[in-house]
């Protein structure tokens, strides 16, 4: 079996021979424009751009595809007839979780406004407790919108800081979701990009939240329709915003999203850690003796995925 | 029984009548520069200032004190003799545990850097995961120094996330006290302001302790020998430093430590939250009621008291 990997001393090491080497397993590497010639019956697609990405969706023979992302809106609708596509969820689930309640627990207790006061030195003691703005999440609303590996993690990570945490899917009756929306301080986007959701966050929606809540958004940039978070921010319906995803990515530069003191910006790295790319191949080493070995392995997208 | 509470309107509202008001208490106010004259069996210590702060121990008939602090080093050694001292731990517990591990969950997500990037409206996306600095918590090593209520709930909100955690109390016998400090990832300081801990976070101890670890101070200001720290984040002996106690507070602006990037400080707010106030009107109003209903409240103070 024929597998196109990523060209990174981690995957280098897959082919070999000692305790990482795939048996059965023939690989070849691509990289930035640079796409092995041949059949494939199989690629490992990470970390490539869109140019490459075609190339690698175009080659002969293809099978299967592993993308060691937890989206998959990047490759669903632009994959041939007939090759399996398969996602990397377990890869990012414990970073992104940990990010999303990193984020909640900063907002909380103050970090991102202290750390501006930082800046210019500034020991910024409230004055008085009821000014501080300052919170614990015990008894919070939390709305977990997106409740799959990633969104049950969360839940976990929070349930001893004892928030009330409401897990929302798409097969979650309309009303409740919107009753559980409209009582919630915070809304946690773990959302997939699909004709469904993108745009789901819109002044209609946003309108029927609680005034202050706060919104967490690690799903995809284009679930929120930017202008109208913006009038909702300056409104102060919403009392602000963590942003692991935009859109565009990256954020440009003269995006007004930057200059709100409220709205935390952290570029898409929710799933990243130092040891990623070792995890990465660790997990295509797994996978590649499923596949050989004759077990389906994990992370099978069917074809009607929503959330 | 006369007892003198801070004039604050929630403490007013214990001696309005209604749910609020506790029989048997006759209630006054003290504020800044402004004791009350006249003998008084308790006093409700908080939110005041030095000068505030003696007048108040030196009201005549005192039996007992109660500091709605968790820290009590303002206080002992100031006592009059046969004045028993009470402190309130749990007014604080949940709001320190969270912010302690608000720090290592920001530290870990890269929050502080990013906010850096975001003053520049920069998307500061790493090239590569390996170098990211970014990083989960799972199986890192977390000594919690100073074992109380505080230390043990943050062991509870940490324990979900998958790091190997160790509490050190006074009594840990100092060999493996050495040893769980020098494979530390983390070390969390919650340990009170005593002869045996002031300065005990000096050169000595930064030496001995993993090459990048990342420390973070819940506890005292002057638990850290602030020359020995900077010099170890200079070395990069330590990674950094989350720091919401320094000495002194507030940080002059021409303290050294506001520059570093790698250093993370709050001002002494790990315990606030905005219902603060109210939350330690209630927890006064229980304390009145367990006194005059003949109850030992909680919170005593053991002259010995270590960690």
């Amino acid at each position: 079996m024929r597998v196109l990997v990523p060209d990174l001393p981690e995957f280098r090491a897959l082919s070999q021979p000692g305790e990482g080497q795939v048996p059965g397993a023939e690989l070849d590497f691509y990289s930035r424009g640079q796409v092995p010639v041949g059949e494939a019956q199989g690629v490992v697609l990470w970390l490539a751009n869109a140019e490459t990405r075609e190339r690698l969706l175009a080659v002969s023979g293809l099978k299967w595809l592993l993308t060691l992302t937890a989206g998959i809106d990047h490759v669903q609708g632009h994959l041939p007839p007939g090759v399996t596509l398969f996602n990397a969820n377990q890869l990012h689930d414990q970073a992104v979780a940990e990010h999303v309640v990193a984020g909640m627990l900063g907002v909380g207790r103050g970090f991102y406004r202290f750390r501006d006061a930082q800046a210019h030195h500034e020991w910024a003691s409230p004055r008085l407790p009821s000014e501080s703005g300052l919170r614990s999440l015990r008894g919070q609303k939390v709305v977990i919108w997106g409740y799959g590996h990633i969104g049950r993690l969360v839940e976990q990570l929070l349930v001893p800081f004892g928030p009330v945490i409401y897990g929302l899917r798409s097969k979650t009756e309309p009303d409740l979701a919107q009753h559980r929306l409209a009582e919630a301080d915070w809304v946690i986007l773990l959302l997939p990009s699909t004709d469904q959701t993108r745009g789901i966050v819109n002044a209609e929606l946003l309108g029927g939240l609680k005034k202050g809540v706060w919104l967490s958004n690690q799903g995809r940039g284009d679930l929120i329709v930017k202008a109208d978070l913006i009038a909702a921010l300056e409104s102060g319906r919403v009392g602000g915003a963590v942003l692991d995803v935009t859109s565009p990515e990256p954020l440009p530069a003269s995006d007004p999203l930057w200059s709100y003191e409220n709205v935390i910006i952290t570029p898409h790295i929710a799933s990243t850690t130092t040891d990623l790319v070792q995890r990465g191949a660790r997990l295509t080493r797994d996978f590649l003796l499923d596949l050989i070995q004759g077990r389906e392995p994990e992370g099978k997208v069917s074809a009607d995925r929503s959330y």
